[in-house]
């Protein structure tokens, strides 16, 4: 077991409030007076979760999103963020991350709260911190909710912001729009609302479709089946890679998509239809939910063997 | 203006809310059907909140109390807090920290729930965030509500923290309850919840006594006086320093006491002092508020001129 999967696991036992959701599910949810607040807090760290050279405003996008898409997941309407902000010394560095928080504040209509500043030697690595705090009228979809006979959904598109690091990284060339999905996610707010009411289980996608599809079927308690062949891919990355079995394998075990992994039953299927055309956001079976328990694949008729990685293990 | 200013001035700018109350208070309050949630973040950076050679349980205890103290300044119920940790590849130290965590989350019956986890180089400082989330049934004073006529009180002693820091730092022979003082402040949550309903203005001391009510001075738009010969010293702390003039000014310009300083009408005095007793807290009379602007110092009947440094100006 490595140190930090110690040290998570040591965190676990010290998070026994039902609140916390045993730090197993994407944000943390406290019943308060009748209303559900629902609490996360994400880092993004320079080298692990951007690249030193990405435009400080896209940093700011992304600390807002990944925590946004947190409270997506759980179908919550955010309410504000409390940011933590560490100064390196370079104050061009940081107009151009507040011009990118305004305007990602405003784009996603999120009141700044509060926070802390400290400054930090120029040597160290970027490390930001978001707490988004959101609220829920109804029920609070967790990851482990998923039943056998659902269906697996996903929203959106797979694949493309991984593509879009590896553009970025090693200087391939790639179309713009896979590496703006790698720099500015889209947090699904508005489906992860309305959703919420009609799924078993539901998760963000971030460290991988594989890897996450996963832990939904371990929180679970069930087996989970994806059909690669169904997997929804953008035209821009079967461009860029194809979309054979081998690029699919690529895109599902990719980080950084953002979007919302859920299982329904069959009978919220035509509502489910309906609310994607209605929001013009594609939300597509990808895979079904069955008794037993861990991921398996498959690619049309044919079985496939898991990948040894399927995702980002630790961040 | 230096850059950290000019960087905090800007995030004013974006957090138009009235829930942010400026970024000027301890703490956001955001009304929510009937109750109101309070809302801070404080990280704790080595080097500037903490000592490199601290114990990694000490700092752990002070990452919480320095964030209760913003709720107990605001007369908040502590509901949960969100972490935020970095790694640097020294399990001992983990481990050694979140033995300290879990004897101060029992301490304050504080739940842990949620946060975030990653990795940095071992070259970097450490930087630990904590959301704190609390709640109030009543009244959230604020900074800037002393006016002309009131009292100024302060809980607890002043300087003895500072004289902690001190004695690490600089290797001096002291009190060891000084350094205690230092490394494992004691939120003020009963008190704070107790004299919220009393109080004009209320605010927790961390950057120290002058400079912190100077800061209520601005925000109330009022004069300040406190009476260095009121200031309340710990026995361990004159031991340590005397009690002269030149070691009220030390005392009352360092740092990290993590007391309630707070202004009330005359008629609230016996009450107060009731409180004390009950709690076993010391509620003093430190000065008064009046009409005009800026702080403005004496020790009995001499007027004292302001020192050049307050306090800490930026952490």
């Amino acid at each position: 077991m490595s140190s930090e999967t110690a040290f998570i696991s040591a965190l676990r036992r010290l998070a026994t409030d039902p609140a916390a959701r045993g730090l197993a599910d994407d944000a943390a949810v406290l019943e308060l007076g009748g209303t559900r607040l629902v609490l996360t807090h994400d880092m993004v760290v320079e080298g692990v979760h951007f690249l030193a050279d990405d435009p400080p405003g896209d940093v700011a996008w992304k600390l807002l999103a990944v925590n946004l898409s947190d409270l997506a997941a759980k179908g919550a309407r955010p309410l504000g963020a409390l940011m933590g902000y560490s100064l390196r010394g370079d104050a061009g560095w940081d107009r151009a991350f507040l011009a990118g928080l305004e305007e990602a504040l405003a784009a996603f209509s999120l009141p700044l709260l509060g926070g802390d500043t400290v400054s930090v030697p120029a040597t160290a690595p970027r490390a930001l911190g978001l707490t988004a705090i959101g609220t829920s009228a109804g029920r609070v979809p967790s990851r482990s909710g998923a039943k056998a006979g659902q269906t697996l959904w996903v929203s959106g598109t797979i694949g493309d912001a991984g593509a879009g690091l590896r553009i970025l990284r090693d200087g391939q060339p790639g179309a713009e729009a896979l590496v703006r999905r790698y720099r500015r996610p889209s947090p699904r707010l508005s489906a992860g609302g309305r959703l919420a009411p009609l799924v078993g289980a539901m998760m963000d996608v971030s460290d991988g479709l594989l890897i996450d599809a996963g832990r939904m079927a371990d929180a679970s308690g069930v087996a989970i089946l994806i059909d690669l062949a169904r997997m929804p891919l953008s035209s821009e990355l079967v461009e860029y890679g194809g979309s054979g079995r081998a690029a699919r394998l690529v895109a599902a075990t990719a980080g950084d998509d953002y979007e919302l992994l859920f299982s329904a039953p069959f009978a919220a299927a035509q509502e489910i239809f309906a609310l994607a055309k209605e929001l013009g956001l594609s939300l597509l079976p990808i895979g079904r939910v069955e008794d037993g328990s861990g991921l398996s694949l498959r690619d049309g008729e044919d079985l496939v063997p898991r990948p040894e990685s399927l995702g980002w293990e630790h961040r």
